[in-house]
């Protein structure tokens, strides 16, 4: 299953060649991944992170940047769970400016759970291995299975 | 007594009109609030911020800005402290671009003392109002006066 | 007229303090700005700049910082136009948290009309001034008055 | 040849968790590539941007997160040049904190010679590639080989 979030370029996000400035395409799939978090699996990230103390901290990104954007460009990040480990999910983002349908970047993100005290890895607790299995398998947050 | 650190303008930092995004003047000013800590107080930011758990958030900023950065313009940011309350200080900031001398910008900034927890303001620490008062009468962090 | 637009704030857009990084803030107006052209005034700010060549760099800031956002706070931006001058024009923005009503922020902000080749100041295009003063006599971009 | 250079962390470039947020490795990968064009190529990254209108957009990144940088850290970047190629450079990024030694991300980025107008790859020009050549030999920007 694929959830996507739509976001603008702003006039502050690109750099001197007037395209964005690489490093923030990580920041748009970081965004696209909180808003995965409260629009697919139906509970906010910061339900997580400040509620339940577990982060899911970047441990391997592969990215591969195809066609630039450029201020004001609307875009579309499409975001697919791919895997889910004992410890860690893997995501893909595929970036898509919606003016021209072109794919602009894609890379795959993997994320290791962890206790945010400790910042060691821990077991994905149930009640998200569950929302991350009902997703992967299609089914929407209120889905009953 | 005027405390001064310098920076350059980075690729990623201006905005579509290819100067810097005025945004990031501000985080400049902060760049430069830290630097004085250590460069001048004789005593690092995060010792004050996470040793002894007390902040400095800014609860009032007046910004005049005069002349733009540019991509790879190297600048200067004069940091002096205008104003030592029982709970807040007040600095001053003026960034000067070291290629032609002119002001950029202009910022009068007051930061209020907090404890962390909390975010309550609170009576600046007498050890920190004497590095404060030391800086302003012109010794440096080692000057025993 | 006041033209409002909703943020949320972002995982890594706080500090050390876990509150919003004071000059983000400043991206927050800024944005607004962007979303009141399009949303208020009928045209997208690309338009002006990216079409018309033309700019609008901030020269003047006042702040007050009132009480912190926080990660995954909501928070809206209200946007209003307190002056139009020959090449200025003066907003002033309110943020307000929209968990608990609360004022977080408050600026009034000067933007001066540039030629983006040149960056000198120019007076404000009849176009643009006419849907300024509609907005401020509170039409909507369609109101026909 | 390893090039180096230092940087520190920030008050506003951690996020909630209190570690640097993911996103800003990459614009440490790019302050450190900036630094390298000036400290170790003996010519700014702004003199082959805007004089020479060339660009070097990133086109592939892999990237391995292996322990967090808090506020406060400084850290080392070591680029090398891993590849020249007809039309890119293949450099590998690794980050290193200097108070324990550790190793805190590795990365190799392809970056693409384009003309900034554009956007099309071109041949590298002769007088690049000789610096890129010269460091990967281990001479230094005066070496005169």
């Amino acid at each position: 299953m694929t959830f996507s979030a739509e976001f603008s370029v702003r006039f502050g996000e690109v750099d001197y060649a007037r395209v964005v400035y690489y490093p923030r395409f990580f920041h748009y799939f970081h965004q696209a991944f909180e808003e995965w978090f409260s629009g697919a699996l139906g509970a906010p990230y910061p339900e997580l992170v400040v509620k339940e103390n577990i982060g899911f901290p970047t441990i391997r990104a592969e990215t591969e940047f195809l066609a630039p954007l450029r201020y004001g460009d609307r875009f579309r990040v499409d975001v697919e769970l791919v895997d889910i480990g004992r410890t860690s999910i893997t995501m893909a983002y595929t970036i898509v400016r919606l003016g021209d349908g072109k794919v602009s970047a894609r890379a795959t993100i993997k994320n290791v759970a962890i206790d945010n005290d400790t910042f060691k890895p821990m077991r994905i607790p149930d009640r998200w291995r569950e929302r991350f299995e009902r997703f992967r398998s299609g089914g929407g947050p209120e889905a009953p299975r």
